[in-house]
């Protein structure tokens, strides 16, 4: 048993601390500045009403202002941070890492711009650090297909663990795999953190099919714009390939769990689905954004740094390929 | 304008009607033995009751009696046939082909076991042939997402063109495509409809998770049992790379339109995916097959030449590996 802070009360952050309750972990759920109400709602209720469920015992729930002192004896840490709140996370967890260099495990799945061209999130991360807390910190990422309200639902579930520090990332494993939440170890750490990062890009074009089917008043079932999907969908592993190459990943990675895998559950619903949807029945990226208030759209993160990155590349080096 | 015949008056065999009469071919739809009532019920409606469409113009319907004298004339044959069908055709089509080498394009999907193994369809086809057909014949077969309800109904469409005559099956592409029939062409004959069969098999796995999330009395939604699909998916694709390898084929086909688009279309329904949803229930192949009446299960049939095949291969040969 480990005692273990999961930072993050959003989605997946909060359905990590099933297994590891189940597990018989000591978790501890920490909100970052923006899950005040969720925390609270979590303390007054145990449940979590964007997820739909009561937790099970064995997790402490915590504000912001209580990150210190609830996690001042843990043995590792658990990111539920989205992209956007990893420089938020490294500036707040600096101090600890600093005194105790903890392990610490991703979930948030993106890429960031830095001078370089695109870097994954635990690169991002360890930029973020303090150089105390970056020296002995090597974060490892879980990926792979894996819906929130499913995992806390005990669905069945495999997801793929990634880090330059291998022994760490297969001590994760053994912490919070469950007879349902499988857990595989890769060494591509960028490849498979490349593919997390741009399912949502492309999940949002094979969603455009679902849309335009709508616009045409097509009725749901096996009849449908599923023939124009499955073009999408071969066209992005087929492009997931060249970029992950690109940024210096394994092309081979593309078509586990984190490639093929995460884009079919990605297009089989949640929010990337909805605003593909929205572009597909003619919305404007703007319109659909406004039609989908409070939602965080990771598609449109990555795709801001795909657009910056394919506008700095040499001529022809990212041009188009057709799937075969 | 080219003379077109299209044996077999199936659902796909008939949908391929469609994109041959928009291009301005004069189309004979001939059936098969099996075929009676569709061309009967195309002759005196010009509708196709199972695909749910009235065919447009230019396209004539025949009886299997009328085979001889409806392509006395043709330029190229396209074959609709059921994988059970091909070698039917092979002797159907074998007095036509020795007299005059015609074009020949195959619709059917599966794999043969032969003495020397499992092989494509193209391969069958030519065994089947009499040596004086053979000679000249070298088919080309269509794979790739399509499914036949939405290719009648123009739904956009991209599909591959594989033969060992790439010249002749560019001359296929320049027949058929249409603005919304797209085809690609590829030279790897087996890896290609290798994964065109195959994926009848995979997409059966992936849809036990529907069948499993039924018989848990679970709602459906974004919520179900998406991640387990999803590894499914993944661990297919894997293991497609594998047997396309192990064939003969190139394991990058798998990525494409034929092994990863045509799996995504296939579990968005159809028969394999009901057939699958019915297993995850709870049923066993035979009730399964039985709650299906007079349904051709070609899940089932690559299923068959896989187990003689494997349980034919040498110990460790293909063995299970892991999606990463």
């Amino acid at each position: 048993m480990a005692k273990i802070a999961v930072v993050g009360a959003g989605m997946m952050g909060t359905a990590l601390c099933v297994p590891l309750a189940d597990r018989g972990h000591d978790v501890r759920l920490i909100g970052t500045p923006l899950d005040a109400a969720s925390i609270a709602e979590l303390q007054a209720t145990g449940r979590h009403s964007r997820l739909g469920v009561e937790l099970p015992g064995g997790i402490s729930f915590h504000p912001v202002a209580e990150l210190d002192v609830a996690t001042a004896d843990v043995d590792a840490f658990v990111l539920g941070v989205s992209s956007a709140g990893v420089s938020w996370a490294a500036q707040a967890l600096s101090p600890s890492l600093g005194r105790r260099c903890s392990p610490v495990l991703m979930l948030s799945k993106g890429l960031e711009l830095g001078p370089e061209g695109p870097s994954v999130l635990t690169e991002a991360f360890r930029r973020g650090l303090s150089s105390a807390a970056a020296r002995g910190c090597q974060p490892v990422a879980v990926c792979g297909p894996c819906i929130a309200g499913e995992l806390c639902r005990r669905v069945p579930t495999v997801v793929v663990l990634t880090g330059h520090d291998l022994a760490l990332a297969r001590r994760f494993a053994a912490w919070i795999e469950t007879a349902y939440y499988r857990v595989r170890v890769h060494a591509d750490v960028v490849g498979i953190q490349v593919c997390a990062a741009l399912k949502n890009a492309y999940a949002m074009g094979v969603a455009l099919g679902a849309g335009l089917h709508e616009r045409a008043h097509g009725q749901g079932g096996s009849v449908a714009m599923h023939n124009y999907e499955a073009a999408v969908f071969a066209q992005a592993i087929v492009e997931m390939q060249k970029l992950v190459t690109r940024l210096g990943g394994d092309a081979a990675s593309v078509c586990g769990l984190a490639g093929t895998g995460d884009l079919t559950v990605t297009c089989n619903g949640g929010r990337t689905g909805r605003f593909g949807a929205l572009l597909g029945r003619g919305h404007s990226a703007r319109e659909a954004a406004l039609l989908m208030p409070g939602v965080t759209l990771e598609c449109l993160e990555v795709l801001a740094v795909l657009d910056r990155f394919m506008k700095s590349a040499r001529p022809g080096e990212l041009g188009r390929r057709d799937v075969p």
